[in-house]
């Protein structure tokens, strides 16, 4: 079980490293029919992109997306789609210093514990370029899921102390502004609070939040696999995040039972609830409104400043980490929460088939026989 | 996929509803030649026991658990080890008037949704009895991580606003008091204030925390499998749970890189970290430093006081709940935490032996051949 | 990966040796709302009992299962079900000498070699008795696939050189005869044979088949999930099975092209084929035809002669089986080999639920949306 | 699920179809540290090439392939290995007239049921290129077992009439013969009767066998995850194949006990089999002696004769199938057969390494702590 292998029937296994010749995914799984071509996954693809703006590192990276598998005459034909993004301006001759000792906060010393060695350059497969095969997967499920009335939203909360006003949620604005903001001012706001923290050869942390709109009740499974834990898995696999939260999240600890329940009542003949503390998931299963993940992510770990480490031979010596490097990472990982929580919303609904008699009897049409 | 079924190599089944015959768990990897008595799992089980204090509910559960398989002359053989707790004092007459509406803040509705029908005595299989089963299997991967050389030991952090003091930590404690906090003066503090709470008709919510010690570096999969990935699925997948952190969790995101990296540092011939903000995971694998993980319970939903809720046919009602319920879920669930990380890092320890060809020519000895 | 977890969506645990206090079964994901009482598994558990005949070992094995959970006023709720039948007449000072040896043709010797030491009563976790969670289990999926149209009916094709005559299936034969065929005259004979195989202190192989009629076409997956490759799994796994086919066979390997392909045709406005010699599955993916599997079956490895073999301290030594043993595996084996495939058949039909986005778009009926 | 993805901690997915741009594998699980580069893998490729003489193909498969992520400085990082092969001398133009029918003895029909629609150039995903992705991926187990002291071998046995004679084993024959007998008098009269076979227009079927050499005692799991039963699966799940079978397969069924059961004795300190009818495996794990898997192959159900079938409108039509095929699969499918085989056993090992309490507690040295 190395690790690169999600989802139960709705499955991706990812590949390659941040210099090797490509990076790649083979999603195993997607039902046949679904219309397809390489646009659909460049959308999301594109959101990744660093060099929009200042904040983001200028590196150039096309990753323009090839299908190579499991599409014909223009839809999905049931079998493996295999997706691969060639690198295409990777140097190796940055990294060599990097070869040598271990950069605080990043996998370098970990990896080498695990396996012996490791692929030094620019992070191997421990590198943020590791998530093109998860965001080209997502965005297949995204497209899927729109098809069946879902939509997955996922966009910066805050960086450092400067927070997005979600009171008028600007949808527009977290694709168009370099921070992936849904308030505009907020932005502004916070590409100045960055240009500071560039100056002081720092970096900083934030806060990302997705919401899936949509989903119909009676999705999830209870005890292990309740939608929330597997979200929370799904999100905490993504570099650099520290922490998930459902709903109110870390709130409720300091809440009261009768501040904290969610009331039901009829509107238009539909059971709703009065608010939606527990962020749309009740004993692990989708109560029908909006679901709500936020995660919390840690500060870029490679800054321009001598920090202190050990070489692999086991010496303390200084480090001073060269390239280019974002000051902040939630902006670029906005797409790649937004991949894997459809990821996940996706397999559950497709288990969730088979969940009752009702359901098989009439997709098999056997009560007449 | 319903859901009861934990664990890639170490895994456990666990079945039962709170007013069925009995609960029980199947270990399906348990590695042969373990001593194991029904006295190790029992340890487990009284720690999740209510009526011990005035804070926890009254009803007797003595949940002696039984060893049905798996165990010959004292020694776990290999197979599968079945586990059973009977129910008795479940008195089905207590619930009826939920079985006809939904209880806000409990899974009746979801599961309604999920299932067409529920059992309805007492939460049937979303009650927090279901955890009954994993910590009887959690007992055994406790004993065998202890073997190993790691500990695992979870605890209360606060209830409500009442904090322990974690920087002289009692960990006779957290077995001691009924909050199961690592701090004598602040339990005092917190049954006080538990008392003003179910004075008041009401429930609270409160954190956990667990931390495991001796594990060695190189424990967890990259990408998707990351250990703190699987720690984040098997924590939210408590029930109450609505947030998990790593390390420094949420705080990370207003903090500072410069701040927030772990220094590397050589002691006594041994890499070390001069801090632990990451707690103890770096790129999903283990850094031989203590792993801290931590939870955010939300208040009991069941709470003495009249509340607006639908019933099953679509009208708008109120519910009073009746019953013994207690005013905090975190004590109890203390011990589940404590379970739920121990299966998750054994299971991850045993994956591990396979990661180096190394591994697999020492253990084949066959470089010889 | 102790091997005692079956399926993807519909998934069995077993649990429990020969001499242990049970055995028993977890099923997790039975679709919720089958009326389900013990009745429904009872008759096939009786079905694998011992001592209806003389050719049969005498031992008693009431058998008599229990619902421990998972059912509600007679339906299945969607969580576990738990089944357990406790051991009654077990005798373990019966199996003193096997704790000491290797019986030929048993897996004493390689328990041993894998675990370090094993539970000798009886075989433990290798013994026959094993089967008792699969049938119980492969009770209910023949509940639901009965449910679905599909009939499976598994019968013994030949003992030793005994063959049935299938041409004139006699389908009520297979439960009232002591051989399980479905031919009397044959069954006659049968019996004849093996009573000369039990003067003679020996034992004899046989043949059994399996029917699966009224599968829709499309069910199975492609490559290494195919149906004939899932049912291969499942039928080799019952222990003495040395060989499964399907359709024709061993036999097409003497066949020509020409002879083998079966010809499609419409038949009132439905395709079938001419003839079944792929038994009902084509690439992996069943075709609408009757599938047709076939497992061969080492005779009893338990012989009343004198046997050469070695002790678990390496030493040269005779050894004489005592005990009651049948002379034939084959009878008692037809029901597990009807379990295993029925659970194979559901699982798979439940898969391919999402095989298809019109499946999803329908469910979900979100082209509205 | 759809199928593509094989093993449980050596794991591999493969993707890809006859006509499509490439295909390859992703093998995730693979142990650091294996020095490897892209002629171990096309070492195997090359075995299953068309066109070495007149009895197979003669289409033009270069088949190169290129290893796209997982090795670093030649050797394996623990991380994805992803092998590509393009494909090159494919013409779309051939395969118009299957498009609208079924070919008879293909999955043509089974994928569409399946499906509603099917990639139809060269049978897509159900075409034998499919196994390249297969080959691969087992090059790297066989390399691995090798180290370990295992090797796997597999021969044609009979091709239609034509058996090889085993009693004078030429093992280089199997690499050098087109039919891939270890036999180069057989393989001449094979090659003579495939002559009058394609002169006829028609097929034939045959036997391929595999050898599992130096494997220790003790590897696969009780149950359902019994070594012979994922053998089974492995071997089964390989297009045209019919027949699995394991030791002396379905002759046992007409066999006495006391001819089949293979008595032990020591020798030279040694626990051996006097006879080895069993095939290496008793109760599902293996016993140290060589595993013998044998499987039946159809005949090519592409024959160049008018075919009755029916078009995907439903109309009786007559079918002429063009382009180059095979008069025998045997040859080719040795190779995958060989593959198939060594990820199962690969796999099995990898799992055994945490079968005992005195594996892990040794590994990880903590009895000490």
């Amino acid at each position: 079980m190395a690790g690169s292998i999600y989802g139960t029937v709705f499955r991706i296994t990812t590949w390659g490293e941040s210099h090797g010749k490509a990076l790649g995914v083979v999603i195993d799984g997607c039902p046949a029919g679904l219309e397809l071509e390489e646009g659909d996954i460049q959308l999301y693809l594109d959101r990744r992109k660093p060099g929009v703006t200042r904040i983001a590192t200028p590196r150039k990276e096309a990753d323009a997306v090839e299908i190579m598998s499991g599409v014909f005459e223009g839809r999905t034909t049931g079998t493996p789609i295999s997706l691969m993004v060639r690198n295409t301006s990777q140097i190796s001759g940055d990294y060599s210093e990097i070869a040598s000792c271990y950069r605080p906060g990043h996998a370098d010393y970990t990896f080498d514990r695990k396996y012996g060695f490791r692929d030094y350059r620019g992070g191997g497969r421990s590198s943020g370029r590791e998530t093109v095969g998860r965001v080209a997967a997502g965005a297949i499920a995204c497209k899927i899921l729109k098809k069946l009335g879902v939509t997955v939203c996922a966009y910066t909360r805050s960086i450092g102390p400067v927070e997005a006003d979600l009171s008028e949620f600007d949808r527009q604005a977290i694709l168009e502004t370099p921070t992936a903001m849904p308030d505009r001012k907020a932005d502004a706001a916070a590409v100045a609070y960055l240009e500071s923290v560039r100056r002081d050869t720092d970096s900083v942390g934030g806060c990302m939040e997705c919401l899936v709109e949509g989903i119909p009740s009676g999705i999830g499974d209870p005890v292990f696999e309740k939608l929330d834990a597997n979200l929370a898995k799904a999100i905490m696999s993504i570099g650099a995040v520290k922490a998930v939260e459902i709903g109110d999240g870390h709130e409720v600890s300091e809440r009261r039972g009768s501040e904290n329940n969610d009331g039901f009542r009829m509107e238009e003949e539909k059971t709703v609830k009065a608010s939606n503390h527990a962020g749309g998931i009740l004993g692990g299963i989708s109560d029908g409104d909006s679901i709500v993940v936020r995660a919390y992510v840690k500060p870029t770990p490679s800054i321009f400043r001598t920090q202190q480490t050990v070489s692999g031979s086991g010496e303390n010596v200084e480090i001073n980490i060269k390239g280019r490097h974002d000051p902040v990472i939630v902006p670029r990982a906005v797409v790649v929460m937004e991949c894997m929580t459809a990821l996940t919303v996706l397999d559950s609904m497709m288990l969730n088939l088979s969940a009752r008699m009702t359901y098989l009897t009439s997709f098999y049409g056997s009560e007449s026989k």
